[in-house]
């Protein structure tokens, strides 16, 4: 399960590189492939992208020489390998002598249909990244000026974007009529700054103003902030934002995820059909809404799985693949806390299950009596199309599953799935405002001919 | 406040140069600027170093060409630079076309005047190690065999160790007289491994059998386990192991960790003269403390520190240098919970006072109604001569300030350290066993001429 | 002085990739700032390119695991920089799932006008090669098939090409219709093979067929070879190659260089107003010359200034800028054949004279009675647009010097340049089909808009 | 054929550092597999080693910001590998807090024996260098002080050494008594510098003063020169240094090498039972003694051999083990100028004549009538214990087979070696003071207990 992309933008700050480079740090969680900034001071252009971590794409980084006014940063998590290095973001391109760069989170559902239009009129495409066919369908616009142009390729699209644009001028922070994914405003020295999230405002030093409206074009540069409207759709807030990605010390949408995530707990806490001696939290995706779930039943939370802090992406490498040294070298169990207790153990999310049995696994080791799973979401059994890679439909173990038959496979004496109304209930946010296809299959919008991640690779 | 080093010690195991991999990932806590391994199949011996983590440094290790059948390992903490690549352990010889090697935990109090003698000798250094000191007093012995030359070596020095020592035959673990350091037993397949920490045991598939004894002499070979003793001393088992540096899933000195550190939380809750509305720890190192003092004051613990967990050694790198940010990007607060609380901060302890003054800084800034601190451990005044790389006296901010004083500068509204008979009694072992050397002063061992870190660097 | 490329391409011969690889290092001599291959088996497109030297750029590449049966392949000499890595050959673009590349030695004067007008219609470029002109106009041509696109967009080019082209189903070997630049066929395996010049050939083991025509263009896929011929225009063969640029093991434009280069030495020795009492070349350049010189004086030849073979590009890297050094570490001289002679120095060509002054400094220094120098070839006085890179009109010592002032200073006691006369008579081709502008600043085709070598930068 | 060392120390000269990397490059066809460079300002001392050729190695070191004032330095051919990193020279040692070191150009003898001994006394050694054992005897002699300790040490040794020793107060320019290796003294600066070869001294702006002799070890300080004496021994210089391996610009044992490779060439034309149309040397080896040969014989030199420039040691990494294409890759001929030729192919010296045979085939495949060679030296037939790596005795050709044989393998029309007393006549130096043991077998020294260059490895 991961997130595609984080994004930032910012305009008249002081030193820009390095206030992107901390934004993409804060951001780090929705994509750990790639990662780039595009940072300019009005006269020159700077473009610093790569395979991998932030610290260490940017460690050679000179934030004194190369300071910036306005830039903007894209993390990305997508398919492996060298090859792909021309689809890091933001995607870059140089027209008539000037940098324009887009930066998106989401998916669009119909850019195999417009590529295809693209091409057979002789456009060469240089990456196989969606977000190029926004570029070309601008520049190929009749419209007169930049805006109109802008509007006049948007409106083509279908799916989901959260989009930050740099050009010469300034930067544009826009969201998808349908509003799925999150970017917040904030405001910084003389200038201002957008983000998926509004840690990175925490970072940085800026403050919370909004967060951009779904449908909103809005653009910034030495004027100020001027806004345009792209046609209304129905709004479908991806709700897995609360559940799992954002960070806790967000606002996503508006709302503190820590606060929804503590309440997601409770209502859990107070759903549940069975209660254990002690609450343990799958950490740290869980840990807040364990504390949710124990504050209600009255029981205590320990800390019974440990994490390893020093597990980085490459510690697998060298080992023969094993599923099973992974998951036990990430977390550790306490013996000591869990021995002859009835442990209930709150995870955020199930989706294959594999991961979840392993580590049942171990607390059955570890002497506990009875061994119960409290999960702070429905059961997930459809495809995203709009920004989260889940693996396919029949992965999914609740695909084809019903709970009892789950329980059995991961181990549990008892599973619980938090109610799609018990989730909707704990959202200060209006309930049919939210995207809930990846539990429900009802798709707010039509799928044309979405081909898969690799849709454009031969 | 940094660990000198972790040991590992594997004979008679299957692919050993995994197992020592997944071992030193499991000590990783305890060093991570340089790591190594020595691993023999009986036939050849190969050795593995390099500056940096576990994971960096072995990324190219190919577990099924070379899997050895015994070896040690070592994880260390030290000056940094290119010119300490000598001094990675574990200390490797090559004497009369054979391999010795020796894993060192510890600090010896008395190498530098070893040292002069054997240079007077004309005896040539290679590292700037005290633990070379060992290998030529072992050499020169004028003894008949093997264990006499080592006992002849051992007995001339004083300080704490902790050694795994390997030959082609065998390797020995061994512990210091006072008993400083931890090591410990465990049967792995045919064979045993002796490791720093139990978690190792735990990771690798191990049972864990029992801690070796201060003093004692452990020689494992195919003829099994043979056990030596050095000359008694005073048992002075380092009491910070269980405070900060172990992992709580470990077993030290014969103790759970976690079962210790939340009963010093209890404890401290019971001494705490102020209360608040909520609890929230530092984490990760102050979680299992805080869960003792919410559980004994019986207010609620939120989770108000959120932690990046994509912060790497190298994040600081580009950025001129910013103890405020170092300490932001770590970790950061959320303002929902503590707005208008009064919040009790659980700290493990506090060694210079600067990162707890910007997280109080933080907390504040969030809206906090009263910030009280807990400390579960009693001020900490004086270096440590034992293998705990302390910053110097006077950068200990105890060492000439009293609590009130401190509690002014780190800008609290109260500060409360745990006693130390309130720490001794939350241990389940014999209280004057301990060094608190760093508490009190009193220092078990003599130091007669140790000359601080770098006393071999010009 | 610098050559700008070198093209190579091959079709059914068995592994392609290494052809192309030792293929590549033949042509090394004409472009060491980058080099690329791209390589199919009819199943799968590899494509290998780098900054640096051949040997450096491919030295991970596995010849067993991938052969492939056609591509082609590009050494190239540009501006240095990161910033220029889009712009190693051969260009590549995939377009409707299938890979297209294009590996071009020369220089079109019109492609400024002609990618204006393409980004006017929305056309995005992805580099600053004007090799990516071609590509563009060859898609948007609104003709049917492949070859007459290709007729359609060759036509409206001006300026220098030799180019090789890869299609999913053959290669093209094309060569401008003035033909300034050399291209010759061999026969290899079942295949056949193109190469800038024929010591390729004698690698690779091919046997040399004949030189691509003027403006002809030639396919080559499973069917064999096919001709296609463009309009004709004036013939103006590039003089340089014989005199610099190509190896003397190669024929060019179906001529020996190294007869060529011993005849031009015999002609310059006959017109010679002076002699000394030995020769003195300047290797390797000046090696071949020099042996015609002497022959025709009849005086001996000495190796006068012995090379330093291991003087690689990077060496001038940590050292403060010298030029004086930069010489010197190249070329040591032989005080014991110097001393107390008349030295006779034969040298290829003078661009700017200033290494040519620090040269016959040492000559003096090594105690020369009288220094004379016999140069190859005319004072070069002009620009070449054509696909060498010449220094700038102002730095061309010539350009505004007599041969009396650039004597002065250099420092000769004689200095003779070979009349424009005796170099046509030296060469067995017709003297009205070379290109002689660099000599004489005749143009043989108008230059509309070329802005130099960064036309496309900002 | 690989020469084992080349050696340069410098003292009391401007930017020591500087003139040391340049020296390096001047000797580098004295050793291309690693190098170092130790070097002090009186008050720091910087050490600097790699393995690879020098520009790779010091690639990034800084000249302005640590220039030094005196140092040694080294370049080496030895057994390749990483685990050879810890042989790289020079030999440095930390002794009582100050710096020594030793460059070391030669091979001792009964190294093996000494070692052994020196283990025997508990001695730890860090190298498998037949170097280190200088070292030991060094520190443990009884003598009062540094110069008679040294000579005390060097007393002991056997075979040959050029050496250079850097102290904290000066360096030392050491030669054995048999004076086997070249090292000559030169003036620069207010200092002096010792190099292997005088081409050192004209890239750095030195001046020549006179050769080191047999036995001398001379201090250089503060105070200027001091010289001790050695015991003396038979003087026994290493003729090859003058017939392959010392650079043509410089003298060696007083003589100008390429003088002296001019007079070989010219008594082998004396000598010669042939003569053909033209001379064609194997290039660069066989220029000099070619000019030579085609003066007596009176017949046109042409350079019938092309070599590419571009060839550096890597190319044959990726290729499938081709010994054919090594050669074909590094030499090209000219079918111009050979065919219906009987050519007269001039060498300095056969080896194992694998090299030889490729290259007459390419001469007779390129269309010559009769193809002669001419070789500079008598027949190699023994292996050299004095710091040249000839391969084992059965691989050199001449150790079993007469020339008859050796002309038929290697498929010539005639094959001609210079005879033993016409090479010693060509050189103006006592012909009695010469070691042509390789060419007869009489070795100067008694060759004890050496057993191979590996003989220290497992």
């Amino acid at each position: 399960m991961k997130e595609s992309c984080g994004v930032i933008g910012v305009f008249n700050v002081r030193n820009a590189l390095k206030v992107l480079y901390l934004s993409l740090f804060s951001l780090q969680h929705r994509g750990q492939e790639s990662c780039g900034i595009v940072v300019s001071d009005f006269k020159k252009v700077s473009i610093h992208k790569g395979m991998g971590l932030v610290e260490e794409v940017f460690s050679e980084l000179n934030f004194e020489n190369s300071k910036g006014a306005f830039g903007i940063g894209h993390v990305r998590y997508s398919t492996t390998g060298c090859s792909s290095e021309r689809n890091i973001q933001p995607f870059v391109v140089n027209y008539k002598g000037k940098t324009y760069a887009i930066a998106h989170n989401g998916n669009l559902t119909n850019s195999y249909s417009l590529r295809k239009e693209l091409e057979d009129e002789g456009t060469l495409f240089q990456s196989t990244l969606d977000t190029e066919v926004i570029m070309h369908l601008f520049l190929k616009s009749k419209k007169e000026n930049f805006i109109e142009k802008l509007i006049d390729a948007l409106k083509k699209l279908q799916g989901s974007y959260a989009l930050v644009i740099f050009t010469p001028e300034g930067i544009y922070g826009i969201k998808d009529p349908n509003g799925f994914r999150p970017l917040c405003l904030g405001k910084l020295d003389n200038g201002y700054i957008v983000s998926s999230e509004s840690c990175t405002f925490d970072l940085v030093g800026a403050t919370y103003i909004r967060e951009i409206e779904s449908g909103e074009i809005l653009f910034i540069n030495n004027q100020g902030l001027k806004s345009y409207c792209l046609p209304r759709k129905k709004i479908s807030r991806c709700i897995f934002e609360f559940i799992y990605f954002a960070r806790p010390d967000s606002k996503v949408f508006g709302r503190s995820v820590y606060v929804t995530r503590k309440k997601l707990g409770e209502t859990l806490g107070k759903e549940l059909p069975f209660k254990g001696d002690i609450v343990i939290p799958v950490p740290d995706s869980g840990n807040i809404a364990a504390l949710g779930v124990a504050r209600k039943l009255k029981i205590p939370l320990e800390m019974g799985f440990i994490r390893n802090h020093y597990v980085g992406r490459t510690f697998i490498k060298p080992l023969p693949a094993s599923r099973e040294l992974g998951v036990k070298i990430k977390l550790n169990v306490i013996p000591e806390v869990i021995r002859n207790k009835n442990v209930l153990v709150v995870e955020d999310s199930i989706v294959r299950g594999t991961t979840s049995t392993l580590r049942i696994k171990e607390i059955r080791k570890a002497g506990a009596k009875k061994v119960y799973m409290a999960v702070s979401c429905p059961p997930i059994k459809h495809p995203c199309f709009f920004g989260i890679d889940f693996p396919s439909k029949k992965e999914l173990i609740a695909s084809d599953k019903n709970s009892e038959e789950i329980r059995k496979i991961i181990g549990l004496d008892g599973l619980y799935y938090l109610s799609l109304e018990g989730m909707l209930s704990s959202i200060s946010l209006p309930t049919e405002e939210f995207c809930t296809s990846c539990f429900t299959g009802h798709y707010p919008v039509e799928i044309i001919d979405f081909k898969g991640k690799e849709q454009f690779e031969k």
